[in-house]
């Protein structure tokens, strides 16, 4: 099993608006091959950061999703504001996993 | 749904140890009211550094097991070598999270 992680920052007062973006997700990545499930975790002592975790079959599936036109348009459904409004900084903070034991 | 995540750090030399200990582990967490599933996370780019991502029902459950005798005796397990080699500095490198959308 492959992890993708990111670690998304936010100002505190604007963090239920993400999390509302997120349950609105249109759910496009569940249908790509090897996708298994997403969840997106909020840290209890600081509710500015947010973390976006999806679990992939292999590496091979999630980099094909990232490649996909499915990425792009769920992308792209991001408001701006939103966009503005998180420091993502794209790759900087998206880190990968192999799960090794359960 | 309640998350655990410890963020541990160790020579990389020494990752495939501290895995083989993970995938030996006794099992008692398992049994423990609300324990849902406990995944070892290897990162793809260093693998020095290993991720422990637990997930509870809710918080009061997770806090229950961290008292818990069940608790101590699956730390007490752990070798003092490995532990040394662990940069593990307990609760600074665990944080928590609500899961808020799936």
């Amino acid at each position: 099993m492959y992890i993708s992680l990111s670690q998304l920052r936010i100002d505190p007062a604007r963090a239920p608006e993400l999390v509302e973006a997120f349950r609105g997700r249109c759910g496009l990545v569940d249908t790509n091959a090897g996708f298994i499930d997403l969840q997106v975790w909020q840290s209890e002592r600081d509710a500015g950061e947010i973390m976006m975790v999806s679990r992939w079959k292999d590496r091979a599936c999630f980099k094909a999703y990232m490649k996909s036109a499915d990425h792009r348009f769920s992308h792209d459904r991001i408001s701006d504001s939103l966009l503005t409004a998180i420091e993502l900084e794209a790759l900087k903070h998206m880190r990968t996993y192999e799960v090794v034991a359960e």
